[in-house]
Parts: C-alpha cells; structure tokens; sequence
C-alpha cells in the first residue's frame, strides 16, 4: 500500500491519502506536545509504540462490537483507517480524578469516581479546547443530539472494555479521550488512536504514572512507560 | 413580620430567620462584586431595586405555574422567603451571545444563538465557579438525573416567559442565572433573585446595556440602568 498526498500534519500524526478511495494512511510521529502545544518534545519510538498499542486497542473494542476506523496495520509507524470527516468533540471518559477534572471540582488526584464521568471538549487548539456541554455542542450545530448520545454511550462501552482488559493486565485505566468521524455514509466510528499520549494508565498496585503524564509532568523514563504498556497489553 | 438571626451574608444579601419556621427574611444589599468578588462597589439604590424588580419577576413566573420561594415583599429592601436549601448550581440560561460564553466559544457578543443554551456552574467561589456538565453534577452527588432534568426544564421554561414579557417593554433577555433550593418536603423552587445583578437586559432596538455589565464594565449610568429596568417592568 503506496502513500500519496499528505491530507493533514498534526502534533502526533500525520495523515495521508491511499491508494484505497474510501481509506487513508496514518503515520505516527515521536513529536510530543503537551500543555495546548506550550510543551514540545520527542518520546524516542513512541510513534512505533502508539500504533502498535492502538492497534490492539481497536482490535479489542472492535472484537465486542464497536465500529472503529482501524483497517490495517501497514508497517511499524502506518495504519490504514477508513476515511473519515473527525467530529470536532473530544469525548473525555474518566474512572478516577486526575488531570483537570482535579482543578475544576477541586477534588484530590486519585479520587475514585461513583460512576464514570464524561465531558466534551470542543477541538480548537485557538480557543484552548475549552469544555463544553450538550447545549453548546448543538447551539455550535456540530453534532445532533442523538449523535452526542451515541458518542457518550460508545465512549461509556469503551471504557468498560478497556477498563475490565487492562486491569486483567494490572493496569488502571484512569481516563482516556476518544475522538469520532462520519463516514460518507453516515456512520460514527470510533477514529484517531488510543494510546498512552491519550489515556492516563497507572499501575493497579502501584498506581505508577505509565502515559503521558510522565512527559507533562517531567517524571522521567517516559519511552519506558510506552513500552511497558505495549509489553503487558501484548502478553 | 421582625427579623431573626442572620443565617447567611452573602455578596449583595443578608438571610435572616423570620417569625415563621418555615420562613427566611432577605435583605437585599447596595454592594456589588463582580469577577468572583476581584473587583467591588457599590451601586446605590441597588438593594432596592432588586428587591422590586425580583418580586415583579417572581410573580410573572408563578403566575405561569413556576414554583418559587417567593412569599412576600415586606419592605423597600425586604423579602420573605420560602426556606430552602439551595443547590449549590448555577443554571444559565442564554439567548444571545456575551460575557464568559463569547470567551468559551470564540463567538460575536451579540450572536443570536439557534436555541437557547443551558449552562450548569458549580457554585464554589474557590474555584471561581467552574462550568460542569451533569455527569460532574452527578459524580459530586449535587442532584439526581431527574432533578437535572427539572432544573433545566424549568430554566428553559422561565426563560420563555420573561423573553416574551420583555420584550413587550422593548428588552432583550440576553441570558440569565437561576439558582434553585429544595424544600424540607422535597419540592424544588426557583429561589435566589432575578434582577439585573443576575440577568443581562439590552434595550431591544438600541442594544444598551442595562445591567451589571454597566458595573463589570466601567459603563457609567449604573444605577440609571437598574432602575430603568424597573420603570420598563412596572409600566
């Protein structure tokens, strides 16, 4: 599978046509940023880690019926995705406070959650992706109220598959982000990637920071973390 | 009816026990903050005002069917009130772009939205009272699914009948703030104040503020403003 035009660069992919007219390339990057893009840097081999680890990620949420993007994995930084126009939410699902759900209701990192939180986030890197609600995503006409519905209960099933996997595996999912596209036929499917640079894992027992937060927050041992996840998820 | 113990002081208003069990006394007061209490005044009369305009409001809206904890107006400055526990959310409800959701959206002040949009606030001054979604309302145990729903509803519900009514005295409701309390018996009230401290009011052909914003915003004519508010109401 040859790439062709470069459809779009952004902070961890890029994204390329194919030579399939309904498909395009992604290609994972080692670029990190954090912070809006106020933090830049490079995690050696993550883009090699990423697709990987997204690769079993989908093939586990696919294999209890949710519908992804995910067709192929093509070499160590490709994967073939259907073609798809990105919804511009992401859909943030939580199990346990962390992050800015610890800022905004003031509530102590680690905090275990009743049931499962879940926010929109506008994607605008201009505005900050600020949070938004149900209202504001219909007054912005950017999704119906029904597609805000399939996104919060998919994104809800997700985290149940992911959750009861990894935990198997010793590891917390913490929170993770989802994002969605429309096909040209309409259907929403689970697209970008999942991975550590948009999932907290803490070790179950430990509670050891093994995701992004390690490069955010200068924790050190940061490819070491990737690789421990992809390490366990594969055995 | 004489004034008990002061239960609360708040921003612009003092909570006293009256002579019934079941009764608060509040005390509408000239002081003004704005910004989560960063920048302070005072707007004279204001107490005044807002107690009149309050009571014309909770009698339009009761009128309607809205439940309220409005009893009686006992004085210039004096309301007494149904007791509640308030809910510690803020329901805003919007018809036209301004303030903090021009920020959050990178929208025109002044945008007619589609629909109106509902906004639930954390009420917690220490966290400059954050937006949260009903799933952050939910995990903070502040209220049930149903009374979610029943806080929206009748914000919504609210909103239609003071825009209508207004907009015959030639204003615009731009957006406004509910704050509800809950009944020893469970029943759910529209408590708190509804005057230009908590409402935006732009005169309908001119677009001239006619609210706090005069006071945020260095507009002069502040107290000119309130009581142009009451004129129009009682006219």
């Amino acid at each position: 599978m040859q790439k062709g035009r470069m459809m779009y660069e952004g902070k961890a992919k890029r994204v390329y046509e194919s030579e399939r007219e309904d498909a395009y390339v992604v290609e994972f990057k080692d670029d990190a940023t954090a912070f809006n893009g106020q933090k830049k840097g490079s995690i050696e081999q993550k883009g090699v880690y990423n697709n990987r680890i997204s690769t079993n990620f989908f093939h586990w949420i696919e294999a209890e019926g949710i519908a992804t993007h995910y067709l192929d994995t093509l070499s160590d930084r490709e994967m073939l995705v259907k073609r798809v126009r990105i919804i511009p939410v992401e859909v943030v699902t939580r199990n346990v406070v962390a992050g800015t759900l610890a800022t905004r209701l003031g509530m102590a990192e680690g905090t275990e959650l009743s049931r499962p939180v879940v926010e929109f986030y506008l994607k605008n890197d201009e505005l900050g992706d600020p949070l938004i609600n149900r209202s504001h995503a219909l007054a912005l006409a950017i999704a119906t109220r029904e597609q805000l519905d399939l996104l919060e209960a998919t994104a809800l099933q997700v985290n149940a598959i992911l959750r009861r996997r990894l935990l198997e595996k010793g590891l917390l999912l913490v929170d993770f982000k989802l994002e969605f596209g429309v096909t040209q036929a309409g259907e929403i499917l689970v697209a970008d990637e999942i991975s550590p640079d948009t999932c907290r894992f803490w070790d179950a027992k430990t509670k050891e920071k093994l995701d992004k937060d390690r490069f955010r927050r200068d924790l050190g041992r940061v490819e070491e973390a990737y690789q421990e996840i992809l390490r366990r998820i594969e055995e």
